[in-house]
């Protein structure tokens, strides 16, 4: 695929086309004014933006208004944020409250209230105070180097802002790529929520972008949701400007595929940065699935390893308690032959072809000292299928964070 | 029902044609003589036992051999177990070792090999050190009263042992029920695995033990199995002596349900106490689901709410932060309206019919301080179906449990 050039200090305002900025309000850390916690992201002109949402039964105000404009067709030009409060299980109030945010935005920026998208994230039931919302809305300026200041307005828990951006050369033309992610209880996805927004200058047809955003999530964003906590908020947004000019990308652009795994690596940098990041956590766990009976099953198998409390904990204590790996996998519901499976942690393998194998587990131990912790998984199926997924540490520091999340 | 008339000090070998023991031999804990570690229980002539196992796709030896042997329909005379070792993905070596535990302890009982189910609980992947085990099953000794040091060495992190029995009077006839249970890595249940074995004297019907057993099991043990990290060894059987003669239960028997809601009452005691026990808990959590579409999901928000980690976390740190409950149930897989949900805390509602009440979350905090916190969801579906779940709150001290466990 294409080399991709990371852009120092990048974020979602890196490509093109977009503005964007972040105030201090109050909703999340009244009193504290580093604190920011309301963003607006804008685009030129209202495009189709591409959208995937949490799977989870209930779910926030805002997604409820979100997939409303986006289930209509409808084009949209700018993104409003807050984090402290989800606006989630908070009835009509709720309801009233999420569409006085878009008319408000929309009001600023000369669009419709339609013409506008929402993101809250925080704590779940409790109104909005609209007040304070309503007053960052109005304060808030955007600037063309804004990215860094929406990025900062949206995170919960996270102990840094996540954001990256990337120019990819593409045949004759550069495309810039900028994103910004929250979501630090992202490992069992908290209140807090997952957010993972993608910009680009790239122009691009609506339906390409949508199957675009949706693949990638599958393989990046949905690698790190673990079917533990599911938000009621989890969003992913992948917003073109189009400034970059030239031809749209769609299915049968020659190198849609090479611009597609562009954004995927991106995608792929900010979901690692939001399991790294995971509510006290120490280290990134990696776990690769292979040898599996299918796609799927090698997905289950990873993302059950990745997101089992007793592998986390494993890695936390630098157990070599490896039979915890098979425990996880077998329970995945993917397909495994436990007497042809095998593991291995960093580089060593403790289970090969069913069988233990002869290694120190001193050296196994020193493998999950590292703050990337790599665990592969053969589940013994004799498959090609292969997945990777992310996750971290479980440590006490996260039953401290989320024993203390509202008082 | 019936009245239970709780034994004080009961266990496995109250009801009569029982016989218990258990002994140290170092596989669990070596040098600590007071940590039993393996132990035998033996019933009279062979009979069919009723077993439910783990639904883990990797399984334990112990219970591939126990399936065989009750797939096969095969009487039984004995059940062998040991703790600090669960026999898994141990190889052809592993399935040696099981058949010889079956072997010495049918040689010593005066049995055959196929007639001695097997239970192994404990650490993964490691071979089981033989020559104790062989020395075990040849020192312990088997008595009418053995039932409280066979529940001693079944446990692992168990902080104490679980055994109960009761008398239930049933037409003319008084039977006894006895049972005990490991399980204390439970809430996720742990390699540590739960076990849960019933006797009575009672005389009934295989077929009826068996069906019995897994309606009980769906209703009891099953809804503390969180859908999380299911073991590798989970077993729970149903053994009758019948000892106590007369009539045998079967789907004929005029009271039938009334001695099967026996069972089910001491088996949900003894759910209920391995909930309570889980690693590292502070408290006990029950979960009721109500007002669902079916009853498949009433237990699976139920089980979900239960085993959520935010909920968890929230209940030890006595955080009113209730709308961690609907994120639970939304993500089930049940259906949910949010519009018309509720939620109580202890006897306060927090939710009713879609909209946060203004209760007092300082009182809701104080009702989260009990050991016993019990959380009501009414999904919204206006159903009728309801459905019980336990669990635990999740500690700082879990995590350093489960970061220690093998080293």
């Amino acid at each position: 695929m294409a080399e991709l050039e990371w852009i120092d200090g990048g974020g979602i305002t890196s490509p093109g086309g977009f503005r964007a900025g972040g105030v201090y309000t109050g909703v999340k850390s009244y009193g504290d004014e580093s604190r920011l916690d309301l963003g607006v992201l804008a685009w030129g002109e209202p495009t189709l933006v591409a959208g995937v949402f949490t799977n989870n039964a209930v779910v926030g105000e805002a997604v409820t208004w979100n997939r409303a404009i986006l289930g209509a067709g409808r084009a949209t030009g700018a993104l409003v944020c807050n984090s402290g409060n989800a606006n989630t299980v908070t009835g009509e109030q709720g309801t009233r409250d999420t569409r006085r945010m878009a008319e408000l935005t929309a009001a600023k920026l000369g669009l419709q209230p339609q013409q506008v998208l929402v993101g809250s994230t925080g704590v779940i039931g409790r109104l909005l105070p609209m007040e304070l919302i309503e007053g960052g809305i109005r304060d808030v300026e955007l600037a063309e180097d804004g990215g860094a200041a929406f990025a900062r307005a949206i995170m919960t828990t996270d102990p840094r802002p996540k954001e990256f951006a990337a120019r990819v050369r593409i045949g004759d033309a550069t495309y810039t790529i900028g994103a910004c992610a929250k979501g630090s209880g992202m490992i069992h996805p908290n209140m807090g929520t997952m957010f993972a927004f993608l910009t680009t200058d790239a122009p691009a047809a609506p339906a390409w972008l949508q199957s675009t955003l949706r693949a990638v999530t599958d393989r990046t964003f949905n690698m790190i949701d673990i079917d533990m906590d599911t938000s009621t908020s989890d969003t992913a947004l992948l917003i073109t400007s189009g400034a970059a000019g030239g031809r749209a990308f769609d299915g049968s652009h020659p190198q849609a595929t090479e611009f597609a795994d562009a954004i995927e690596a991106v995608a792929r940098r900010l979901a690692r940065a939001i399991a790294r990041d995971g509510e006290g956590a120490r280290a990134l766990i990696e776990v690769i699935a292979q040898g599996a009976a299918s796609v799927e099953d090698a997905r289950r198998a990873a993302r059950t390893v990745a997101s089992s409390p007793l592998v986390k904990t494993m890695v936390v204590g630098r157990d070599p308690n490896w039979g915890r790996v098979m425990m996880a996998a077998g329970r995945s519901g993917a397909r495994v032959d436990q007497r042809k499976a095998s593991v291995w942690i960093g580089d060593h393998c403790v289970l090969e072809r069913g069988t233990p194998t002869a290694v120190s587990l001193a050296l196994v131990s020193q493998a999950m000292a590292d703050e990337e912790v790599r665990i592969r998984v053969d589940v013994g199926m004799d498959g090609t299928s292969t997945a990777t997924a992310w996750g971290c540490d479980l440590t006490e520091e996260y039953v401290r964070i989320n024993a203390d999340y509202t008082t």
